[in-house]
């Protein structure tokens, strides 16, 4: 005996999601059929809308429902400082800290010889077109995250911008405010005795 | 700076779901974003369409398309024999064993104080109505889950449905196939000692 189909074809698709397996997606389905009516046609509609009505910024590759963003169209900016991150998540990151006040582009990943990532499959090409074009940036701030894969990232982008004179400029290392020095790993502790600074 | 309305939204509706929180809706947002526009309307529909056409049987409160559902209409399956669950998940646990053919009953719930279910709030009144007009059933096998909640709504179950002179036998208990002594527990194990079967 099989399920019904709807509920069938409903945990297919919840398996398709990120992290969510058999079990889950079992879990979820009979959860939807338990929904409010109202609920279920809220999230249907919030799922097609989602897709229909937001895309990635030409300029800048950050999610957006205008083109361009809000960030990139703002001219109240500082437009001489351009931080780049690997998702559009960290852009909201960033923004959340309200410290920051300029530019952003998101690469949509990093290189990753394992997973087979080259630059052409990330937006590396645009970033460099908007550094030549917009003569008011004067530094880009590496922000991909301290992974491999991160570290490696912005070592590549940092050789390809230096020659163009711009400042490159890279997130720092070190413990994480509020966490104990016990439970620190190797790297984080080294890192944080290397870029060690006078009080 | 907040994230445009229809991601916003999205993820709201994914933390609706059981065990999602705001980072994993994030992540299952963005996901969705970058999943193919025929994929997105699938998924949409697939709610839609489980929250309209499913229901639960009349008669026994599994889950179907049809009234009343497939077990419950074939009269091929043994008509002596209900097994009693909490979940319809637990009827599809249980024919996939394809070792039982008779009825089942969906309490959808277990009694507990602790979260304030009373007899009232789940499928009891309509499995008792069953058994008092359908005088072909002669075996009730509860099989409520092995937790205390569980135990108890057996106990609860067997002493309503005892003076009825129907026979009640509960699942039993003792070793997983395949697990090891040195890791059961010892309410398991003294389950085990207890059920022991000479061979």
């Amino acid at each position: 005996m099989q399920y019904p189909d709807p509920i069938a074809k409903l945990i297919e698709n919840y398996m398709k999601l990120p992290g969510i397996g058999n079990k889950n997606a079992t879990r979820l389905a009979f959860f939807t059929i338990d929904m409010d009516d109202e609920a279920v046609t809220d999230f249907a509609k919030a799922l097609v809308t989602a897709k229909r009505d937001l895309h990635y910024c030409q300029v800048c590759g950050n999610i957006t429902e205008s083109e361009p963003c809000n960030i990139c169209l703002d001219q109240t900016r500082d437009q001489s400082k351009l931080i780049v991150v690997e998702q559009p998540k960290d852009v909201m990151s960033l923004e959340k800290m309200q410290e920051f006040h300029g530019l952003y582009h998101v690469l949509h990943g990093v290189l990753s010889p394992t997973e087979g990532t080259t630059p052409e499959e990330i937006n590396i090409a645009s970033l460099l077109k908007r550094l030549q074009t917009n003569e008011k940036i004067q530094e880009v701030i590496l922000a991909t995250n301290a992974t491999p894969e991160g570290e490696a990232t912005a070592m590549y982008l940092a050789r390809l911008i230096k020659p163009a004179k711009i400042k490159v400029t890279r997130l720092a290392h070190g413990l994480a405010v509020g966490s104990d020095i016990e439970y620190a790993d190797e790297m984080t502790l080294f890192r944080a005795i290397e870029g060690r600074q006078e009080i």
